[in-house]
């Protein structure tokens, strides 16, 4: 039998609570999707703990389980992820941190714990304090968007177990503790990198300017979120795959970078309510062409959630089930389709919660069941069961006859 | 409660896929099988990862699984299990290949790797090169059936990582070698059995007789698949179960030897499409009124799937169908009557593979759900859920009385 293609769109955080206000009823059950609910009328329909039973998934942990990797075992903070999504190709050993640029005072005092927002100038404020070296240890430091940046830091004898420099809070700003005897040097790495990096922001021209315009200026680093990354064995290895991604957020990227994705820019895709649906599921299909897995993130169910916006979650319900439209009108039916998320963000809630996720799967091998809709009701009645977010992979790994045999 | 008897009855990949050309169905939603479906009405339902997510199980890891016994852990390829199906009694330290009777040319290139599916004169062959000592290792060899056969090694330093000498193809046969330190003694004995039997059954009777008749002579012995026998705890043991096995294939029959089950020979019980169904039935029903625990495999099923045979598993199911309304029939409500298979064995894949297989439960304490038919989706709706293989005896033991209690 001929291995498949696999296909894995995941609308992120749509999946939802019922709303008393809308009779009871999630955005995916009052919404109109012909094509989800075809993809489930023709496959096979279940749940999914994403991470596990109660534990609400962040979108990083959230998409490594997706891809089959134990987040609990190979995820150590946010760092490396931002800062794989920022395109620094980290190395093991590398510590990574997620950093603001802040303003401070005279006595590095937080006045405000994003420099005003600040939008442009971040690109040349980084180039200035990157490259710097300090105890043997090389400085990489990369502006994200707005006020956001990654520190890496290159060397031996370094670990990720100190504190983080951001204080949270409008206060002066933490010494960095190592948490093990192993984080001595890092601490004291960091520390150091954020007194030098701030006597040379302060002097910066784009913070003179900032100032002489009475705009606070991007005059300190706070670093949080210290990580390494564990070598993740890439899709390719791991499972043979030659695989793609289709993604507006950095954070997503990151991870599909981790894993050894390619990941093509797509003009008009965006983490937002405005991505350009269309755009994206014809990347998707075209990347199905020279690649054995695609995987397609769709952020703006995310954002409604976290607005709260029950009327705009239905809306990108309707504009997700478009795309997807698209996408099954030229599909051939070998490949494996799978329609899940990432986690639910309630609209009630507006953050991420721990209820499971709706997940359909057609095409391939799949079994077809008795499941006609695509909502979190619905599908909990599907033959796939309720499983978890790491069985997903080798589930359409099996599907698309990819999967490997145990004895004989 | 006074403990009752168990039934397990194993339709060997008998569990498949929808198939396009037959109105998406699968052979088991399209045969008629009034006593699957009362079993099903009378009982829970469920489905079963046999190993686990997207893992393709071989019979013998299944079957291992559906025993209780973490595969992962005791499996450590088919050398023993062959051998026991062929009645060696394995002890912990030997090694076990599985071996072909093979032709080959004066320089040891392999011509035919079956001798041209030597039907008869193998069991003299074996007797030959049977019972000789390398470097103070007992050598056992036994035949098995066609050109098939089993090597043992018995002896101090013994390990059973080492590489194939079977070839696979027709090359020259390979030289066996260490995969670990550990390994370097085997790999050298192994090498040299090869050749020493090689030189006796040039000149064997049996052979020289072959070649007369313009037959491939049986000259060489291929060994793969090496593998030591972990000690399994027998299922007496484990569960306080006597238990007996009515099965046709040796692999099957090598496995319920190694968890300590009974199996005896029944007349007119093979592996194939002309097994002997009724005997099969009667003699599991012979085997209830003296053991705890009887196991039933038909492999019908599994032959059918590899041979991508739609209509003739279709019968398959229908023969089985009629053998378990001949138990039922029979049998005391008081049994707990299980009915599923070991792996999915589709006509579309004609090869195992990973999808889940379809499992019902009656009689005893097994509750009674809304399923109403044996199949692939319709036992998912079951109450029984998604389980695994490996959770099958635990719940039997349960539904028997014989489960064990953990704390006051």
């Amino acid at each position: 039998m001929p291995a498949k293609k696999m296909l894995l769109v995941v609308c992120d955080g749509l999946s939802d609570r019922p709303v008393k206000e809308f009779d009871r009823k999630t955005p995916l059950q009052a919404a109109k999707k012909p094509a989800m609910d075809a993809l489930a009328r023709h496959g096979i329909s279940g749940t999914m703990d994403v991470i596990g039973h109660g534990i609400i998934p962040g979108s990083d942990t959230a998409h490594l389980a997706l891809f089959g990797y134990d987040p609990h075992k190979v995820y150590t903070g946010r760092g490396p992820i931002e800062a794989a999504g920022a395109g620094i190709a980290l190395q093991p050993g590398d510590v990574a941190f997620r950093c603001n640029f802040a303003t401070v005072d005279g006595r590095m005092k937080v006045i405000d714990r994003r420099a005003g927002r600040i939008k442009h100038g971040t690109g040349e404020l980084a180039a200035a304090i990157s490259g710097m070296e300090i105890s043997g240890v090389q400085v990489i430091f990369k502006e994200g968007s707005e006020h956001r940046g990654v520190l890496v830091l290159r060397g031996k004898g370094l670990d990720h177990r100190v504190t983080d420099v951001d204080p949270h809070a409008e206060e002066k700003i933490h010494t960095s503790k190592a948490l093990c005897p192993q984080g001595k040097k890092t601490a004291e790495v960091v520390n150091e990198f954020v007194k030098r990096s701030s006597a040379i922001l302060r002097k910066h021209p784009v913070n003179v300017q900032r100032v002489k315009e009475g705009l606070p200026p991007a005059n300190a680093i706070l670093p949080r979120g210290p990580g390494s990354i564990k070598e993740l064995e890439p899709l390719s290895e791991r499972y043979g795959l030659k695989c793609a991604a289709v993604a507006g957020v950095t954070l997503v990227k990151g991870i599909c970078r981790l894993v050894g994705m390619e990941v093509p820019d797509v003009p008009g895709a965006t983490g937002g309510l405005d991505t350009d649906y269309r755009a994206k599921g014809e990347a998707a299909l075209r990347l199905l062409a020279t690649n054995d897995f695609v995987f397609l993130n769709v952020k703006a169910g995310d954002v409604a959630g976290h607005d709260g916006d029950f009327r705009n979650k239905v809306r990108v319900v309707e504009s997700i089930d478009m795309m997807l439209g698209l996408i099954l009108k030229d599909i051939h039916e070998d490949v494996v389709v799978a329609i899940t998320c990432d986690h639910s963000t309630p609209v009630s809630v507006r953050e991420h919660s721990a209820d499971p996720v709706p997940l359909s799967i057609s095409g391939g091998g799949a079994r077809i069941d008795g499941v006609k809709e695509f909502d979190e009701i619905s599908c909990a009645a599907g033959a796939l069961g309720r499983i978890r977010g790491m069985d997903l992979m080798p589930i359409m790994l099996g599907m698309a006859d990819r999967a490997k045999k145990f004895g004989a």
